[in-house]
């Protein structure tokens, strides 16, 4: 409301001349006898309101409940409310209504209006004459309550991933083991012993911590080198590290939004809530466009004056879904209209294109195979930003983009100020993660194609996989206490686990299971998952993709001429064609073809391991 | 402008009727012969606001520019805009008038509006009748040329701080050694074998990182062990975890802030940028009281109605000058008046304390001593915030409560639940460090004693540090460009590297150097130290203590009459008082007690080492 408030100071002759404490003090002071019948107040300031021409015309019909006030008198309550700290009316309920599209914690998580307390939730104390103090601890209890009621309540699951028998964990109790599937160390880097070497070592020689900001005795050859290792993967001018990407989003978005002026930004509607968050930061105007939308993006990109600054936000692979943005597409629109293209690659860096710089590299396969990244669609990104947390195996998020660019948020952005630099042998390891996949394409080949794998098991057991061109595997469960039974009966019966998404992550009635496989998930622990997924949908009864085709289909399952979805990674890119020729002269026939493709991919591996491990 | 919008929606009929998109159309369109003189263009929403009753007097009045307009018009203002995307008039500038507090990036950092440009800046490109495309590298570029004018421009220094020869370190060139004077890795923790012993073993056990957010695979023992311990350290009921304190400030204050029913926060006018930001993401009310101004703040509190939430939010030690907050003051109040205490003891856990619980434990010492947390200052804490980047020397950030509290920001606070855990050997090294700190008295006396030696040997110089009761040690120097000269210099030719404090840290004009002993500045280190500060004043001609007395004293140097600070830390805590007792029978006299004190308090430690070593 401070913009209000201080437009309203700007202009009103009476807000001009009373001071903001006079101001504050008439809006919280009240008199007795002004007490209202709903069980507020009135304030002073609400009282000398009603001698203003405007205001007092807009509070005695709001006093009459006739609706009829005009645009004037409406938000000039905004600026009344504002100063008397009263919640507005008519607020959005929590959880109720949710949208289709899986829009994470975008109508749930601080909007600008407050839920209306206590009069939603129960009363936690009675309602007395003179006010008691508020009720926190009952306050917290009535949140929780309500977690509970609508399923969304959290129990986290203790696992210890092994890095010694990767993709294994144990529970709480170290003798009871578990296979993980739903780990975002895609790649397994986080066992990885370059990358634990690397750190090793770092930490004997320049400790457990960096000590400090960046500013102040945090920056150190370990931040300087992950940088420009990181500007090197983008084959961009520079790239700067931030304590997690969730923080790189927030800050980038909130400081470019804030700053750029009167600048809107279009955000995917499927976009991260470290996004959304950083938008909301920003106080930017926001346009929300569908999920991969071009045409929706492109008439919100025309209805906007050509100079007014812009954004695209937008990722290469939603995580939860498993969809690939249209980043050329994405592109041309920005270079049409004038905007910035703000790209998260997150849960694409290390997976995507022959160096891992995801998938923006991933459509110019060949031209950054043979290191040209000039006047490719990665070239045309203003904005990367990616995670060392996930296929990088360590912790951390990035941006990369112009060296200006750059700069302005290392200048700015308090969310990068303000705080304490990654340990040394963070950054340490993360860059030799990011190296070691810029050189090593097995890892990803291998992810791909246990992907495959998976994927073609669980469609022909009628296990309603969510179709998508990527590495995410989303079955479908529909049912929130019924995916967390899932989960439950997958970690107690068979061990394994996979986390069941619910809301607010993906809107209710969306919820399901999301599986990840990893370079390590062989032909035994692919059998296994395939079969105890498929005695869990017989226990619990879960419906199959065939039901769900039969009620017309429903987020890509079972819909009636649905094109099928082709993975971004070729068969050309993962050399399968060349083993179909190669296994047609000798004849094992295609039925043999994946798993000897697997088979030759892991000795590729092997032996690309001694040889690293010898050099 | 969301909650004035949404306002108006409830009750203007013609928003009422009106889908946001016709809404978003109307505003961002405009036709050619309503172009404004001024630059700009009238939309369609505007022209039809024009019939409104209410809203087309206050446009028609904000045309004539007579400034007479009712709190009506004045606001309605605002919902236009909110929709057309226009940027209000009449914003604060950039890097004008610094309060005299230090208010770290209170008034720079996104605030709700933008910063006009490019009125304020010089344009970057020439105003076109037909309106061109953002320059965004212009406008980059335009920021970082305001950064280098008012000299606020960042230049890293890059120091590896060596974890073998603490406090040293090798600037980009390793053969090139510093001594660190300012890194907030307090008490070298970073360095300490037990913690390195634990990390190294976790890293050989579980891997580089967690590989997931909390809910999603991240959850582990290593979490679970942690938010025990620090439970354990504050004496409540629950605790959790965050990527940083940055985070956790933050989180914490926008999530409670927006979901308590019209919550007021009140906040210290020299809180950190994290608890700034928060209560602005917040959207809640604030109340910035004086630094640490308990009549002020009482001011504030009674004129709030006594049902109304509210939170009073205050650090244990103020980094930047090393002030100390009044928390049993500050929590009287809180009881009196209802409010929440939020207290962030970064700069205090493992500093303060018989556990290194910090400041709110140390102000009962010897209850919490005999192990009786209950009832003391500590336990009527509701929030407390601390850091495991500074004196426990890793990284993360914390907050510790009880249990619904702790359990509705885990439900609730998106930067929490959105991005991916600390690593298990992070987790694991900090809890090592915490409960090496709840045993061991040494590493934080040993801190205090250096504290105090190199504050005396400073004031004895006539140089000005500014008085405080803590272990930081400002040196003011009252001007960025010389304050970065002193820093430059003490680096370059004296191989110290101290920081220079600059604005927007601190404000213009109260520019300082700010060091932290630690206990491995052992007295050839702080001779040293002494030294090169006082050739750098007179080769810099640097004001003195006389000198700021001269002009009657400034922020607490050289004013006349001023109380002398005690140390929070007494003598007796210290055991000065034992040794004095002691070495006065054997005879060497007060003037040899601070360095026969040190050199106890070392063999001390190094005994503790050995007999922990060896356990």
């Amino acid at each position: 409301m401070d913009a209000v408030l201080r437009q309203s100071k700007a202009m009103c002759p009476f807000l001009k001349k009373t001071s903001p404490a006079t101001l504050r003090s008439l809006s919280t002071s009240t008199s007795a006898r002004q007490a209202s019948p709903c069980g507020g107040s009135m304030s002073n300031l609400q009282t000398i309101a009603r001698r203003c021409p405007i205001m007092g015309k807009a509070l005695a019909v709001q006093t009459a409940k006739s609706g009829k006030v005009g645009l004037g008198g409406v938000a000039a309550l905004g600026a009344i409310r504002a100063f008397s700290g009263k919640a507005s009316a008519g607020k959005a309920r929590l959880h109720t209504s949710p949208q289709r599209e899986a829009r994470a914690v975008e109508d749930t998580l601080f909007g600008r209006e407050n839920v209306p307390y206590p009069q939603q939730v129960k009363p936690v104390r009675p309602v007395q004459h003179k006010a008691a103090k508020f009720d926190y601890e009952g306050f917290y209890e009535a949140e929780l309550d309500k977690k509970h009621k609508d399923k969304s309540y959290r129990y986290f699951n203790n696992i210890n991933r092994l890095a010694k028998e990767f993709p294994r964990a144990h529970k709480d109790n170290k003798n009871e083991k578990v296979t993980v599937w739903c780990s975002n160390d895609y790649l397994g880097m986080g066992r990885n012993p370059q990358v634990l070497k690397t750190m090793h070592e770092t930490l004997d020689e320049y400790g457990a911590g960096a000590g400090g900001t960046r500013n102040i005795s945090g920056h150190n050859q370990h931040a300087v080198g992950l940088e420009a290792t990181l500007a090197k993967l983008h084959a961009t001018d520079a790239a700067l590290v931030f304590t997690s990407c969730y923080v790189a989003n927030d800050a980038t978005l909130a400081t470019l939004g804030s700053k750029l002026p009167n600048c809107v930004i279009l955000s995917d509607s499927l976009n991260h809530a470290s996004m959304i968050q950083g938008i909301r930061h920003s106080g930017a105007k926001k346009l929300v466009f569908k999920h991969n939308d071009l045409a929706d993006l492109e008439e919100k990109l025309a209805s906007l004056p050509p100079d007014v600054p812009k954004i695209i936000a937008f990722e290469s692979v939603y995580s939860m879904c498993g969809s690939i943005g249209p980043i050329e597409g994405i592109c041309d629109l920005a270079e049409k209209y004038g905007a910035l293209t703000f790209l998260d690659e997150v849960h694409a860096v290390g997976m995507y294109g022959p160096h891992g710089a995801g998938v923006a590299e991933h459509l110019d396969y060949e031209a950054h195979l043979a290191g040209r990244p000039r006047g490719t669609i990665m070239d045309r990104i203003d904005i990367f930003t990616g995670t060392l947390g996930k296929a990088y195996g360590c912790v951390g998020g990035y941006i990369a983009g112009s060296t200006k660019m750059v700069d302005t948020i290392r200048s700015l952005a308090p969310g990068f100020i303000f705080t304490t630099s990654l340990p040394p042998a963070t950054m340490a390891g993360a860059k030799t993660a990011i190296e070691y996949q810029m050189e090593h394409q097995g890892d990803r080949r291998l992810q791909q194609l246990h992907t495959r794998a998976v994927k073609d098991s669980l469609i022909a057991r009628d296990i309603p996989v969510m179709p998508n061109p990527s590495h995410i595997i989303p079955v479908l469960v529909g049912n929130a206490a019924l995916a967390k039974k899932a989960s439950d009966l997958l970690l107690d019966k068979h061990d394994i686990y996979v986390q069941s998404i619910n809301y607010p992550t993906v809107p209710v009635g969306q919820e399901r299971l999301r599986i990840t496989p990893t370079p390590g998930h062989t032909r035994e622990f692919r059998d296994h998952l395939v079969e105890s997924l498929d005695s869990v949908w017989n226990e619990l009864g879960i419906k199959r993709t065939s039901a769900w085709a039969e009620q017309g289909g429903f987020i890509g399952v079972g819909e009636p001429n649905a094109q099928e979805v082709e993975p971004l990674w070729t068969d050309a890119q993962l050399g399968i064609s060349e083993l179909v020729r190669e296994t047609k002269k000798s004849g094992p026939g295609p039925v043999g073809v994946m798993e000897a493709l697997l088979e030759r991919e892991t000795q590729n591996k092997e032996t690309a391991k001694a040889v690293s491990a010898s050099a």
